[in-house]
């Protein structure tokens, strides 16, 4: 089965203004997977900027040419990474990356900002 | 140069009520760039629903390993069509996708909901 890739931006704000001492909220939730145990076969990769700034944090999963791509948002560096994990761990065991509605944390259910068929 | 897909939500509606006598304009605005002149090397393609549902009429442009993905929303199917044809000409003739912000119309500019980095 194809790999998986949790593409994160590391410039969302979450609408809070820069703080001189600590890095930004993308950025933390990045770190904060970084520091988990992801399943096997998910990679990680922080990009500057996914262009959903006003409904920052954001991430993308995706992965292969059969699976669909989804964008979500509004994510919290702190509350949400179990979430974010349950939710790729389900993805990454599809073949087409359409998990049953039941089986996605609600994060995953009320934030999605768009998802992208698989390639032709 | 990679081809380059514009995909087409049919399902969008706009915020407005289903009129039994017509299509829903997701419908309308795939209709309306079927009957325009595309750029060479640009294919459309309808999906059912990219999730975006309070952000339509929505589309993406996508094309190839090595371009980065666009996702628009509140698109109008009556007033955007030549639009979204200017900023598909644009977007095709670049290799990466990225388009000078001075060259992309308006509701390019303006109407991002997401974009993606290309595969790896």
């Amino acid at each position: 089965m194809a790999r998986v890739t949790i593409t994160v931006c590391t410039t969302c704000r979450r609408g809070q203004p820069d703080a001189a001492d600590s890095p930004r909220p993308g950025t933390r939730m990045l770190q904060a997977l970084q520091a988990a145990d992801l399943p096997d076969g998910v990679d990680l990769r922080p990009v500057a900027c996914l262009s959903a700034c006003s409904r920052g944090c954001a991430l993308a999963l995706s992965g292969g040419a059969e699976r669909w791509t989804y964008i979500y948002g509004d994510l919290d560096p702190d509350a949400d990474v179990a979430d974010i994990l349950q939710g790729v761990t389900a993805y990454s065991a599809t073949d087409d990356g359409l998990v049953p509605w039941r089986d996605r944390p609600v994060i995953f259910r009320k934030q999605s900002i768009a998802r992208l068929p698989p390639q032709e």
